[in-house]
């Protein structure tokens, strides 16, 4: 496996996709998992464009791990997988907007989504 | 106006907040804003911990806009302001999920959503 994300360019990604990205200073764009009929955001993971490739082509969805240093097709290990239902590219191209069918869990932890029950303390405007 | 995010710890941000926090190289963690009742993804953006430490006090949404470099309480020029519901840190601390009361549009080029008509072809697997 390799140790950084993929160079631009270097990969099978659409070339005119690719010249949309506006990659972070490692060279990833965040994408949001969403459920796509409940509406629930399961969680976000990282995708440099060999990534992002293999998730609009194959049909399962395939992360960067910026933890691990290596690509991560979701639900190899946990059996959690999810299946691309769309995926749309935000008006700067810096993020993913990934709608899937979820197999059982998104969170590593055991929780529905990587957010469920993880609320910080905030003021919630008034009248709003 | 600064034109570099805050460093960690310089900020009113919780302590205990900004320890969990897994920032990117240049200080940012992405936040995702939804619509609380309809679950739209509305847009993503970014903070550094002064931007959720605003966020999370204010009522109001703030980001770092990394290409102006500057803070950016969302609405202050377009009007389309964002109101905070909720905000939950996800389990890695790389994410954030804002739920919001969204006036008007999300999106600067006038769609609802920074999604909104820009999917990019992908294979949907068979049968999910």
């Amino acid at each position: 496996m390799p140790d950084t994300p993929s160079a631009p360019g270097s990969t099978g990604l659409d070339p005119d996709v690719a010249a949309r990205l506006t990659r972070t200073p490692d060279g990833l764009v965040c994408a949001v998992v969403q459920q796509h009929d409940s509406g629930e955001v399961l969680m976000v993971g990282w995708m440099d464009d060999e990534a992002l490739h293999r998730t609009l082509t194959s049909g399962r969805v395939t992360f960067w791990s910026r933890s691990r240093r290596e690509y991560w097709r979701k639900g190899d290990t946990s059996g959690h997988t999810q299946h691309v239902r769309s995926v749309a590219l935000d008006c700067d191209g810096d993020a993913l907007l990934v709608r899937v069918d979820q197999v059982g869990v998104a969170c590593h932890t055991g929780t529905r989504t990587c957010f469920e029950g993880r609320e910080l303390t905030a003021v919630v405007a008034v009248g709003a």
